[in-house]
């Protein structure tokens, strides 16, 4: 009994929680597309099972897996994961999964923003994107939640961070690009989200990670670790492409405060070293006209931001770059000292054009 | 946390209740494959949902829908119903989902038949049937709950009913065919049922109903409407090719005793006048090699032991044949004193093989 609801969650006394506070359990979609992953996906896959697995010890997780990879999703998973049948067009359940709100009764909805790919016709990523676009609706449906339906209105729950008390983060780069939704202006686009999210303020960063192919996402930049405390990636080497994007976002932040008033904590925490596509990498992708390609010696938009914050747990990307990888799992524990924290290596992951929470979705408890 | 269990219900202290015990709801599979349901698929659609609404009245419906069709199943079925994605070979839910068993403690598990199509290789009445037997699986999937998996045992739903109080019911004709357990003997399958349905006896009644294309399931012969309580499906003409075989069901039925004894009550409920498709009815199914032929003329094998109990109620196919659906309706409504009996004009759904009892699973209470 999933009911389509034409109000919005600020009208009904609905907010975004904070991804820190109680979840129910966590959603991801198994990958397979065989122009975005090498190898016919198989390395992926084992990186995506270590990661639901990761989770699994901490909450529910529910695989989403299209008919044809159904059975060795299954295989490869253990049993307490549950898998359920989902057609996809590829793995980014952060992004095309439902936003969850809840209420101060415990009831929980989704909203299900229209997704086109991170750009549409404009500079998608891959054409179609019509399964994507039912994923929000069908985890809706088995989870018997009602939920917002935004007939128009683009936009990826990647884009988004909440801190549950009032505020929401963003980039510029992203949610004003020409590919989502053109026809509104910044403010209009504000106030969507202050309705959608039930927040009263909106941070705008005006960039994201450097050649992050999603026009920059919030979640591989900053992380909301609880109301008035975020991560930031950073990096020291003035040379580095990603130093001004940085610095930019953290004098911004440094200058703002959230909707309570609060002055920001910021925690750096530097990129690891370049991840670069190599030959062997590249050969394994499938080259499909319309898809974006994977070349030898791309950059990859590599960024511990982009963890996952279970019950009890964060689970971190590692990049094999000890120095940094040791850097972000020391911030990460003072950050949150009652939490373990679980580093995962996630090249395979990155590859593919994003990170563990990029993968990730999850269920507050309500 | 769907766990794979190697144990028997009935070592574990499970049992297969009555139809007629309290339901969580009811699952169901949406129609569609043009080689099997006239004018691709849509009258059979319209049938199946009238079916889902009636049941959705007393308790919840699940509808499982392929990718293709989600979005119109959806868009067709009121909101009240949950619709999931969910791959198929045809829309059989009785046959194909998991046989729902509980213990005293209110826990409910599933029992994973093998299938093959009533047939296989051998009289199956489509090729391949990989995706309906996997429904099973993905049914307990989704619902989180634990189930046996039958490696090679060959049954559907439709084929057994049970008491609920350590008696089932089943057919010779179908259990005993070379198409389903060949290597087993009656003393073998006897047990496999003892086993997964805990019961201590078995009923074997010879035969279903006339060219009833599955082998003669019991589901389309008799129905379970309490412990010892049966209806019948029975003609007064002797001529009629279903009379020898109704004849001996009754005679078996009233010199058996069940599982505790009971002298069964048996309620004759005397079949519509002959359902023969027609000219239009065939020419709008596709004619394809390897999936059984609907051709002008043929006898469908209609009866009204083929109905559902819901919660409440029980949903009844009728056939447009006016005395013998009233004389259904009155004998039910005398069985079920306390539930309503709805009828549902079902041509359309017997035009494909079965009727409202095979298109239905119910998921009991627990």
């Amino acid at each position: 009994m999933a009911n389509k609801l034409q109000s919005t969650p600020r009208a009904d006394g609905f907010r975004m929680p904070g991804e820190f506070e109680a979840h129910k359990g966590c959603w991801m979609i198994w990958p397979e597309r065989t122009d975005n992953w090498r190898n016919g996906g198989k390395p992926a896959q084992k990186a995506f099972v270590e990661v639901a697995e990761a989770i699994a010890k901490y909450e529910e997780v529910t695989m989403c897996v299209s008919q044809t990879q159904y059975m060795a999703a299954k295989e490869m998973l253990s049993s307490n994961i549950r898998v359920v049948e989902m057609s996809n067009d590829d793995a980014w359940m952060r992004d095309v999964g439902p936003t969850f709100v809840v209420n101060d009764q415990g009831d929980v909805r989704g909203v299900d923003w229209r997704f086109n790919a991170w750009g549409g016709l404009v500079d998608g990523l891959y054409f179609p994107w019509d399964k994507d676009d039912q994923v929000a609706k069908k985890v809706c449906e088995i989870e018997n939640i009602d939920y917002y339906s935004l007939e128009s209105f683009v936009l990826e729950g990647g884009s988004i961070h909440s801190d549950g008390d009032g505020t929401a983060i963003v980039t510029e780069a992203c949610l004003l690009d020409e590919s989502r939704n053109p026809d509104l202006s910044k403010e209009e686009i504000e106030n969507t989200l202050k309705e959608y999210l039930n927040v009263d303020k909106v941070l705008w960063l005006p960039n994201g990670i450097y050649l992050d192919e999603t026009n920059e996402h919030v979640d591989n930049i900053v992380h909301y670790c609880a109301p008035g405390v975020l991560t930031l990636a950073w990096t020291d080497d003035e040379t580095d492409p990603q130093y001004p994007l940085s610095k930019a976002a953290f004098d911004y932040l440094s200058n703002e405060k959230d909707a309570k008033g609060r002055t920001l904590e910021i925690h750096k925490i530097h990129i690891p070293d370049e991840v670069l596509i190599t030959k062997e990498e590249s050969e394994g992708v499938d080259s499909v006209d319309g898809t974006l390609p994977r070349e030898e010696g791309d950059r990859q938009a590599a960024s511990y931001a982009n963890f996952y914050i279970a019950n009890n747990a964060v689970i971190l990307p590692l990049f094999g770059d000890e120095k940094h990888d040791n850097q972000a799992q020391e911030t990460l524990q003072k950050i949150f000292p009652d939490r373990d924290i679980v580093g995962i290596y996630a090249r395979e992951i990155i590859l593919g054009g994003g990170n563990i929470h990029c993968i990730t979705q999850q269920q507050p408890l309500g």
